[in-house]
């Protein structure tokens, strides 16, 4: 099943998509995704929704994410390829949904680039999880853009602001239950800006799958119903091309994943917090 | 005012203490400071409440913690002065109350340090504030012990896994309300370990202060209530000592703050997630 969160006029709606601008309820209005992780029920067979935006599915507990995870983008950065993975974070206050302007603060940040990435909804708590048993710890999949500003990121040394800029998490449209992705490593994804593209590369590249990755984090800290871990980015970000890209007012930005969904956002520019 | 969260036979409920082990109930049982930092009414002259073991006060919504920010501190750790604020992150998952035990596995992490720190809990949603408006944010002032795996911190290179592992964020045992703190830039903190003086320091010493902090993230991502601002620690840390001190099996480390609280916890290691 794929489960969206939709505003109404009356308040906000899970939703199931049901044909082309249609939309069924899930749930009655008010209910929230971590409420059906935490066992609410999902009627299959609602009532019709009218279409209004989608927003994120929901704002992740904490977002866990890895860094240099694809081997073609470890190759693009030059980096050496870790022995473990590399756990970074962003803030879920980032988090926006589809259609929802990506804004760039001109004050805080230059070089703002994109990235696709594989989004993992954790549904079970998961503590000392092997690899073989990590999988029943997902409850679906998202698509994920880990905009990140490559000027404070580096600055800082900490990728944590340079990744948690308001507005630099667009997350979904549809979370995808776990039953409905065969492999989670054989999904092809990628990015076009202006509908060019960008990445285009697919989550074999991974150099730890998504098993590996729940089980390794799982040994460190508690993954709770909720949070995501997001997978890593192929090939294709703007600041290794060169001349290097950054993003820029104006532009449209197009991330996807093979059976998962597609997340478009808007650049908009701001000039010391105020719109340019 | 002092606000805790008390585990009782029949649930969680906020208390002030009003004497010796005597405690007064802030609102009925299952209200959460979340809660009341939304508006929920606090009654002042509650019942009383039989003595239960003291939880943390609240689970942050997300943990903005600052490193180098104390020049005794920048000093001990022959660091360069940041010119700009250090943020780095803690995972709420890794929160626990007074008493709890902090827990290593010595399947991951060896050199465990102790980090006293000031805790500004975020009651009013700040985006782009002045230093000057900055305070206006704060609902309240906690105690942090900022544990820290030294090696896999510095392993990562991103800080935030050897933070986070369960338990490294001990957190409270009381939240004191703004208005009873005059001058939180003029606070005694400090860390004793087995009874030993291990940290001792003023938040005089902070090369950022508690205003400027929030000025500063706010213009990077928003603070919302329930946000959590960890603003560094002072000289001190096992890690810069000669020789090197970490926190080892049956230690008990105390953490307190002139004025806000003391919190103490007693350190359990595991050999491979089993207790040793």
């Amino acid at each position: 099943m794929r489960i969206g969160r939709m505003q109404t006029d009356s308040g906000e709606i899970l939703v199931r998509p049901a044909g082309v601008e249609t939309y069924v309820a899930l749930a009655p209005e008010g209910v929230t995704l971590n409420q059906v992780l935490a066992g609410h029920p999902v009627a299959v067979d609602g009532d019709q929704v009218p279409a209004g935006s989608l927003l994120s599915p929901f704002t992740p507990g904490k977002i866990v994410a890895i860094g240099l995870n694809y081997l073609d983008h470890i190759r693009e950065a030059q980096a050496d390829q870790p022995t473990a993975p590399l756990v970074f974070t962003k803030f879920p206050s980032s988090v926006v949904g589809p259609g929802a302007a990506i804004t760039i603060d001109r004050a805080v940040a230059a070089r703002v680039d994109w990235e696709v990435e594989l989004a993992v909804v954790i549904g079970q708590r998961a503590q000392r999880v092997s690899p073989e048993a990590a999988l029943n710890h997902v409850f679906g999949y998202t698509v994920a853009n880990d905009v990140s500003a490559r000027d404070v990121q580096f600055a800082d040394g900490q990728w944590v602001r340079g990744k948690s800029l308001d507005t630099f998490c667009p997350f979904g449209p549809w979370v995808v239950t776990a039953d409905e992705v065969i492999d989670p490593q054989a999904l092809k994804l990628g990015t076009r800006v202006n509908g060019q593209v960008m990445q285009d590369s697919s989550t074999a590249e991974m150099l730890f799958g998504v098993a590996e990755l729940i089980s390794y984090c799982s040994h460190s800290f508690t993954l709770e119903p909720g949070d995501v871990l997001l997978t890593g980015t192929p090939w294709g970000c703007g600041e290794f091309m060169d001349p290097r890209v950054s993003l820029q007012d104006g532009d449209t930005v197009e991330v996807w994943i093979e059976g998962i969904g597609s997340l478009t956002n808007p650049v908009t520019v701001l000039s010391d917090g105020v719109r340019g």
